[in-house]
């Protein structure tokens, strides 16, 4: 556990951050392509970022991949890639077991989180999730408020030092598949302000709305219109706010409307023999219905003795892949932790997926077109700062897990 | 010339082609981004096409790069790349007299156009383009049927092969600026198709719709809905039919809802001095309401002496660019005449556009956040067949200019 403190300055995993001097928001908004907001603000539904962004700073960054919820939640509050803070997605194959495993359990993580780290240097925190999955995670070893709309019904002072949300909030307590469930995160946000004035918050909603909407549609649109409301609201109150995303979301279809899926278990069973080969989806979690737990990534564990570059050639070749590697070149480049993906990873194209096996993915319960996310197409985030950044290199590769170097080393 | 004949057999270009056994047309539709068809089906707009995936063949394919009008409709009327034909763009810079032309003369043209062969092989051929632009090109050396939307009030029997194009089509003279242009270019080939029944028919669309309004959305799924009317009439005469594209078409703006745009011109001119480089947008033509002449791909003319190695790596660290060659690698990758490009080749990423000097660019007439294509970003596009195509092998790179092929080969 790497986590220094000098005066007014912590480290954490090997970077250094100074204490805020003003109430400090960072937003991770689930799904967020950076176009919802282009054509949000376009459409002049969002008043509060475009004054944001011509008098702050609107960066593009580059999210992890795998381009999922909980790798990329992780390494913006831990300021690191998954290499360091293991975890590589929602579900993987714990080799130690020879089990599928959500990997939500904080026993997963290897890395402090810096907002741990800043409650222990004194420091008021507050975190408000949209799903109860990623609470636990956010919050390891954190003292502060930290409860998700999904069970804002069920906080106590023991377990999420805080009570009465709804009380708090003001709201009835959404549904888990609703637009409401983030706008509860943003409702809740603001409250807090109001109420506790923490130095640092970090609030992370679901992209229930995005995987049904594109952006420039009133579904994209409205959703737009609320977040920037109460972000309106929280620079209102002082705050230094960074917005950015986990990922971002592109539609996921052939031309005949239905999921262009690659059933790589199905492929691999065909090659090797039925179950020689084991395709793991790091996007599974029991919250399928909006995406079927079909996204542009997949690591796969070949039979022992498997050619493992022959595999990676072949695999490679297939129509709708982007790109295929080894175990290593994987770790490498995607900067993931060696010992939790499989000899092969995969991701595909911009319009396309990857599943299991046919029969093991329901498609029934999706009412629109998919729109899903995973592979490097949804890589490009927004990294928005309403406050220049004197000294900030701009010419160098942004990624969402700078969101607090740049919040609270430059905004301030 | 290349053009030889065997019985019922033609080879042009180094392809060899069969006469069609019944009525065959190739559809160009401009900017017809894959995800326009699958929204539209999804939505229940297109049953023609929805049956057509199910029974025919529902390929997808690479346009050539530049993702422009021009060298992608020569492609496919000559089934070659542009180092064939030569039509590398809408507009070059002609080294010969030092000025930049526009490049829709007939005298760029170094390759026989398919088109020409069948009608010289005794087919009956018949072409609607929607801009008069590219009629001239397309029709180069062909007898028969070859006229524009745009100019159907001027159609003479000695220059367009037909008399009374409104008659015939029974609808008022489109705006250039409409859907009905492009509407214009449907009615006119089912009309052409009904009363003269040409052995070959290629109809070309044009963009506008596609620049304005993004898949899925009204205005894209009334323009998919009124062209899967057509196809349907089309199927009804007994036609083989072929549906490409010559490039997609994507969003390409910043988060403030502005075109995102890479000022190349002032780029080299601040590093190198005014006008020592020269900025070439191959997408510059006459009708820049659209899109502001703004494209994904420029070619760079470099001082002479200038180290261009060294400015291509300079270009390509430029946040925005996703591929930057000298001329020797951009006309073998892209298969592009390496006299006609630059020293350097500059393709934008998915979200940004290349222009020349900020000045140089009037933005005040794009009515809708920009979309526009050009670069690698916008290659894939639609191969479709309501035919299946025995014997045909899969796992090929599909290229939209192998249509006719597809068409006359596999498709009878």
């Amino acid at each position: 556990m790497e986590v220094a403190e000098t005066k007014a300055e912590l480290r954490v995993n090997g970077r250094a951050y100074k204490l805020p001097a003003r109430p400090t928001v960072v937003v991770c908004v689930d799904g967020c392509e950076p176009d919802y907001l282009a054509q949000a603000v376009a459409a002049g539904q969002m008043p509060w970022l475009k004054r944001t962004l011509a008098l702050g700073s609107g960066l593009t960054a580059d999210c992890v991949v795998p381009s999922f919820t909980n790798p990329n939640n992780l390494s913006i509050v831990t300021g690191a890639p998954p290499s360091v803070h293991g975890i590589c997605g929602n579900y993987l194959f714990d080799t130690a077991s020879g089990t599928e495993v959500m990997m939500n359990d904080p026993k997963w993580l290897r890395a402090p989180t810096l907002l741990a780290a800043l409650a222990d240097a004194g420091q008021s925190v507050a975190v408000v999730t949209a799903k109860d999955k990623l609470r636990k995670l956010l919050g390891h070893q954190m003292k502060g408020i930290c409860f998700s709309s999904e069970k804002a019904d069920q906080v106590t002072l023991e377990e999420n030092g805080i009570e009465d949300v709804l009380g708090l909030v003001g709201r009835p307590l959404p549904s888990v598949y609703s637009a409401d469930l983030s706008e509860f995160v943003f409702a809740a946000g603001v409250r807090l302000m109001q109420k506790y004035r923490p130095d640092v918050m970090y609030l992370s909603t679901t992209d229930y709305v995005q995987h049904k909407h594109a952006p420039g549609t009133e579904g994209a649109n409205s959703f737009c219109r609320m977040m920037d409301g109460y972000l309106d609201q929280l620079e209102a109150l002082g705050c230094v706010i960074v917005l950015t995303a986990d990922h971002g979301m592109n539609a996921k279809v052939a031309m005949d409307g239905t999921p262009d899926v690659i059933y790589l278990q199905d492929w691999f069973d065909n090659w090797l023999g039925t179950a020689r080969a084991r395709v793991i989806l790091p996007i599974t979690d029991p919250y399928v219905v909006h995406h079927g737990a079909l996204g542009s990534f997949a690591t796969v564990y070949l039979p022992e003795g498997a050619d493992v570059n022959g595999a990676r050639d072949r695999l490679a070749r297939l129509k709708g892949m982007e790109l295929v590697l080894t175990r290593e070149q994987a770790a490498q480049r995607f900067e993931l932790p060696a010992d939790r993906i499989g000899d092969l990873v995969a991701v595909s194209e911009r319009f396309t997926v990857i599943g299991t096996s046919a029969s093991r993915h329901d498609l029934s319960a999706l009412e629109v077109p998919l729109r899903s996310h995973g592979g490097m197409s949804e890589q490009r985030v927004p990294l928005i700062v309403n406050r220049k950044l004197p000294g900030l290199d701009m010419s160098r590769r942004f990624r969402n897990f700078d969101a607090f170097e740049l919040a609270l080393n430059y905004a301030q």
